[in-house]
């Protein structure tokens, strides 16, 4: 019925897989990870950023494909199939000859619900300890930053993204109670930023802030994926955490924690006309 | 000479007094905190919110002076006496009918570089565990946001302006390397949310965070203040802090650590034309 659209809580499951170079087998594998959140009774599942390949620049090429591809529509396939909110993490997406990092949403019916594509490429160069450089094969993109689940608005950014404040608070200023962001930070960025950043985004944006990694990679050669996929509360709290190796985190998102908050310390409501446009 | 200017390291002191409701009382410790930081060699020493009378928006007028009043006296005497840039935390400064939470700061002649007026004032109600509403007594302002010590930028900020993450970013985009905030938190948001934010602030900013808090009173009947004051270098590491006691934390800011993070992680270049303008 009507009344049953908003729901005070929100089950939600994030499947931190483990990706290797053969794509049938992630595919295989997400599968096998979105049926445990489906038996978990998750409301919304997520997969963690480029789930179909390794975090890998000289991967991505290969692994890229349209909506029309086999990644997109095992998505919207499981989400019909179990009956809930699909947030695939990222897949590099082929749309001409340009490569983006992009998120599609499917809605328990399977129907599409939102897609973004990564805006701000992670260039990154460390001597001696990580070098990366997304901006050699992929390019900038945007979409829809939102998208809505049982009646509750949700902000949609991925990895690199959440270090730039202003942009990620566009989603609480723009109704988002909850931001999920699929990111693979590494053995060097990881330790040192990535519960740090989900926590003050959480407790900037007063929302709870979910974010899904890959699992670290067997592969000792290869980018090394911090995991650790995780969800904050909006007072900055970790109610969940994985650690490196493959897990399924599952939470119940509490909405009425959000109006809290919000009502206890007025920050969103806070901004004055002399504050930057978000 | 004029080489001399630019200078790779500061040495800085940050003040962490105890307040009580007797001014002059203040204005004497405050007075012996500073030469504290005189006899440690510091170029820039740091007063914290409110450090002539109680965080207490009850005290917040009987304490306001203008310019002109024995708080910036002092404060211009100290910082030419010992010939080092003084950051004179806030007062309560009165202008016409109106109180501001107001930072001054003095330059080793004793001559004014900045004055910045709080531009987000403190409300809270969370029930049982904290009230306090600055905007029954205080004016939001605005003012120097800036100011130049050795050679480098320095930002400023005051207390809850750092729950404001597209504000202080403005600070690093107009060229800060580091960002003065004189705050006093309690013990509910101070455990909760000081480091947190100090550090974050840091790592999104690329620059240097100093958070300078009074002492916790001895009166535990008043706004108990979390002390803790702290230096959280550009890659978020805390890398100086005081407990809740009075302590002068002395650290030196390397701004070639600023340089060498900013060159890694361009974070600063890396907003793109769709972002917010800050």
């Amino acid at each position: 019925g009507r009344e049953s659209n908003m729901k005070e809580k929100l089950r939600v499951a994030i499947c931190q897989m483990e990706t290797v170079p053969d794509k049938g087998e992630n595919l295989k594998k997400a599968r096998e990870m979105l049926a445990e959140a489906g038996m978990l009774r998750a409301d919304i599942a997520v997969l963690p950023e480029m789930f179909n390949c390794p975090y890998d620049i000289r991967f991505f090429a290969g692994a890229a494909e349209g909506e029309a591809g086999d990644s997109c529509r095992m998505l919207a396939e499981e989400a019909a199939f179990h009956n809930m909110v699909v947030v695939g993490g990222t897949i590099p997406e082929r749309d001409g000859d340009r490569l983006y990092n992009t998120c599609f949403v499917y809605d328990g019916q399977g129907q599409r619900l939102a897609r973004y594509r990564k805006h701000h490429l992670f260039d990154i160069d460390i001597p001696g300890q990580v070098s990366f450089r997304e901006s050699r094969v992929l390019s900038s993109g945007m979409g829809d930053r939102f998208f809505m689940a049982g009646g509750h608005r949700f902000g949609l950014a991925i990895c690199y993204d959440i270090r730039f404040p202003e942009f990620i608070q566009q989603l609480s200023m723009g109704g988002a109670e909850a931001i999920v962001i699929p990111g693979a930070f590494n053995h060097v960025t990881g330790p040192a930023h990535w519960e740090l950043l989900a926590r003050t985004r959480a407790v900037d944006n007063q929302s709870y802030v979910l974010m899904a990694a890959p699992a670290r990679s067997r592969n000792k050669g290869g980018y090394q994926s911090h995991g650790h996929s995780m969800i904050a509360d909006p007072w900055g709290t970790v109610v969940a955490t994985a650690g490196e190796d493959e897990a399924v985190v599952v939470e119940e998102l509490d909405f009425s924690l959000v109006e809290k908050v919000r009502r206890e310390l007025p920050l969103l409501s806070g901004r004055t006309k002399d504050d930057p446009v978000l």
